[in-house]
């Protein structure tokens, strides 16, 4: 793998501008740069040319009359934020995310292939790939080896050919997010050979071991996991660290967890250079009102860690981790012209950025121009044909009158609980089920009306007519509600729509939020994906919903590797015994 | 690039014996390990199988009736040493370097290449390194892309359609060292493109910009380079961390600069991770009396760098740098099993060294076995005909009255003297030359016969008949003293050896040192070696050399890319001024 991709012709131009012999394209003259290596800041002057550092120094380069200077008097001019672990594609597409974050700093985001494995066109996936790495935000890859939930298509979208066809892409740096650490604990084969062929490829393995205990993270690294974001305290990372895993410090809207976490990158360890931080996918609303990279920075800085260390962190941490130390994470000859403003070291938050060696945004405001995408031609649509459900589609007739239910403990994670239900519950109609208050009907359907799956759900909501969501980690349709004439008003607006999140009551379409783009992204900017988060919260909020990230609950419902009841393809499904509760109905 | 060569076969090991589920082969039980990624000492076991680490925790692992154990009760349990930048040519073979250093807890040497590619049968190459590469001490390898001499084989042994063969090999991790740095500066298009060539296949750049500013580094950097180990104060060392590139500490035979290198590597800093250790290709004599990566680390705990830190710069950093942070370096699941125990963290020289999973040494004493190599079938013959010089081909005859001549300075740096001669200065015979004290006839001669260089030489010896040293970075032979007779004498040996260091004094034979491998390597051991080295420069005090190490005298007399003046193939040369000073002359 390149560990950079300057080019010759680009070395030519590099090494001319730092001798002195042609004119910078870009000066960012007169400010402390943040120098990351040596753990300075230091009064220089960053020339750029070809898109690339040529020269950091006390030297003052003659601008040429084409160059443009940024002035950076009194301000600290610090390395581009490389988000090592990113889910470009929560509810808005990789281009919006990078438009939104771009103006805070992010310049680099090794993001989550999901998109690409599951929703696009086979013969598309490469091109797609290739056209999102080059935008203003340098997007790597990390490739996914299964899907979030169990699916009969997994074996196609995400098995080893289509794999080995991928891993040799030079901005494939990893493998992963392996949600499925059971299998690689237990040794199942047909995921160890996709490690090794991934680790035969040179490329990092991303862990996701929740919970995992001290003594199983070492049969995990001896599997081959190089890293991992899950510790939500800092022993659950210090025990990572050991292990000899890099670890991610999350801080995002599912987990907002660095203050818990920084204790132990504190004194030496710090600076070992193995510690990163990602906001690990935040919703539109979070990255709207919050910030990205920025946000986990500001948050470490505020939890005590050295700001050096933290800098590091965010920048050269990641850039190493991913063998990309010579290409980004640092103002140094050769490396990408992504630069950062600051007005201080306390504030993360840029006052202008450069991204590969272009003004890409000042005070907030995103300069940089993107490129439109052909998402049609390179998604398949979300449902083929025109089925539609109907009311009695969402009937619970035949379910046992004691139902093993999911019960949403809190955003993420669901326990099992029994509910006892009335003989009836309800056929469909406008009255609605006869459920005790709070438990909701819970379906998982395929989009083409092949078969369902049934539950009930608790601790999501004390009311709701019906809603369906397009929006979950196992490709097809939930829907939840108390009325089965809303919920199939819900799921035929959402499969209208080519995907969404949808509300109905009481016969009103109370919410949509389109997402026709495989029906996990919608063509939206992210202030305005934000808006509707904003708004989807508050109408929940109103009918009980006391989570605090419901575009999480919803894209988990399915997540069969998160403890501890899943509705899945494979029927209700128990995450720790590893059995079917309620099986998959076939509708044919 | 590979990041580990961990099997699907050792995986399904490892996780078996971590999960408990089968005996490990080795438990190095009791001891207190050196976490080089936490940046902890934590008692622990460290089980290990199949040559790996298959897991270091707190559980007590049950032991199988073939289970070695090694007791560490008392004991640190720290990871092998990883040299950064060897040269395992010094006078003896890798393989007898590998036998003399494993003791001393060196277990992994990324290594010079310059014998493979200058002395080997190019049909060999390739099994030579694969051979040489998996002996209990693991070789990995740095290409070289120019010799240390410009020469005319330099083009074909260098070039880029044999490094292009030789890049593509996973334990080639680098090119390298770049010693033509002036011609990367400069941008000169050859050059450019091996670089290129090496980034393009994600290898390292290693520099060797001895003496080179802050400011004309930013070219350095954006040419490519990704090290440099040529600094001798804190503060070069320190600016070449500002402009990115990895820092090597050097303390060896050559230079032992350490105690003025150290203080660039206080406070946060020395846990940047990109400071390495290394002792740069120590001579025998060097690493029999003083040590090897375990000295350097002595020294380095010495000046006063963080224990923790120092440590790591022997192993982690190193291993992180190559891009085999999974496979060496530290003790954690998957990684090569090369385990040292020391008897406390101030005393890096161990007890008991593992290597690749088996005990290697214990108490300083080798048990590895090593294979026998065959020499004979990889290399070239140095000289390849039956030319042997007579005395009439060290006249000085022809020279003019004012010589420009060479003053070794020190040990490798020689600058031009004029020296005034007597016409004539000698014809040969047995009286001598007539020239002033302390200046000795210097020339370099093709084995073959066909062309001879000449100059004169002080500052080396006051007196000397005659020596003849094959040992040197140009490829031919060296012959210096101040009788033509003497040093025919012991060049006509030095080639009947198939190479070697000879002295003769009034046609008495005082020192000889076969090197019949290549005319650069004996078949001795380190030990032998170190006793010949001694010898030699006794000899060579009586009679006035008051440097601090021959052998790099020696090695370093056509070393071109070093100041001021070098006898090379190109004749007596200018290194600043790129010029001939006196031709080389044809004798074919």
């Amino acid at each position: 793998m390149r560990r950079t991709y300057r080019t010759t012709e680009q070395i030519r131009a590099l090494t001319s501008v730092a001798r002195g012999d042609s004119p910078p394209d870009l000066l960012v003259s007169g400010g402390s740069v943040l120098n990351v290596y040596s753990g300075e800041l230091l009064p220089a002057e960053v020339a750029v040319v070809s898109g690339r550092v040529a020269y950091v120094g006390a030297r003052r380069l003659a601008a040429g009359p084409e160059t443009v200077v940024l002035d950076a008097r009194g301000r600290v001019v610090a390395p581009g934020y490389v988000d090592p672990h990113g889910h470009p594609q929560a509810l808005i597409t990789p281009s919006e995310l990078a438009r939104a974050v771009l103006p805070l700093g992010t310049t680099a985001i090794v993001a989550d292939t999901l998109i690409q494995l599951r929703l696009m066109r086979p013969d598309r996936t490469r091109e797609a790939m290739e056209t999102l790495a080059d935008l203003p935000l340098r997007f790597f890859w990390f490739l996914r080896v299964h899907g979030q939930a169990h699916s009969p298509i997994d074996a196609t979208i995400m098995g080893m050919e289509r794999l080995e066809g991928l891993l040799g892409l030079e901005d494939v740096r990893a493998v992963g997010e392996i949600t499925r650490w059971p299998e690689a604990y237990a040794g199942e084969a047909g995921l160890q050979e996709k490690l090794s062929a991934a680790l035969g490829a040179g490329r990092r393995v991303e862990g996701h071991a929740p919970g995992v205990s001290a003594d199983r993270l070492q049969v995990l690294a001896g599997a081959g996991f190089s890293s991992d974001h899950e510790a939500i305290d800092a022993e659950q990372a210090l025990a990572r660290l050991r292990a000899g895993l890099f670890v991610i410090l999350r801080h995002g809207s599912l987990r907002p967890d660095l203050p818990a976490l920084a204790r132990m990158a504190g004194g030496d360890r710090a600076f070992s250079g193995r510690i990163m931080l990602s906001p690990d996918g935040p919703n539109p609303l979070f990255v709207h009102t919050m910030g990205y990279m920025d946000h986990a920075l500001k948050t470490a800085l505020e939890a005590g860690i050295d700001p050096l260390a933290a800098y590091q962190m965010a920048t050269l941490n990641p850039a190493s981790y991913f063998g990309l130390d010579e290409e980004l994470g640092g103002l140094a000859p050769g490396r990408r012209a992504d630069i950062l403003v600051l007005p201080d070291l306390g504030n993360p938050r840029p006052e202008a950025v450069v991204a590969g060696g272009r003004i890409a945004a000042e005070d907030g405001r995103l300069l940089a121009e993107f490129p439109v995408l052909p998402w049609e031609r390179w998604l398949l649509p979300l449902a083929p044909g025109a089925w539609r459900p109907t009311a009695s589609v969402f009937s619970l007739e035949g379910l046992p009158p004691t139902v093993p239910a999911m019960h949403l403990e809190n955003t993420e994670i669901s326990i099992r609980r029994e509910v006892s239900i009335e003989d009836p519950p309800g056929r469909g109609g406008s009255d609605g089920y006869r459920l005790p208050e709070g438990v909701l009907g819970l379906f998982f359907l395929d989009p083409g009306g092949g078969w369902r799956c049934r539950t009930l759900l608790s601790g999501f909501a004390k009311r709701l007519g019906g809603m369906a969501s397009t929006y979950s980690s196992g490709g097809g349709i939930y829907v939840m509600g108390r009325s089965p004439s809303d919920m199939a008003a819900a799921a035929t607006r959402a499969l209208d729509l080519g995907g969404g999140i949808v509300v109905f009551e009481k016969g009103t379409l109370l919410f949509e939020l389109p997402l026709p783009l495989g029906g996990l992204m919608s063509t939206r900017t992210v202030a305005e994906a934000a808006g509707a988060v904003s708004e989807l919260t508050a109408l929940l909020r109103e009918r009980g919903y006391d989570h605090h990230d419901i575009t999480y609950s919803l894209l988990f419902l399915g997540f069969d590797s998160l403890p501890y009841v899943r509705l899945t393809y494979r029927g209700l499904w128990d995450v720790m015994r590893g059995e079917t509760l309620i099986p998959r109905e076939e509708m044919g």
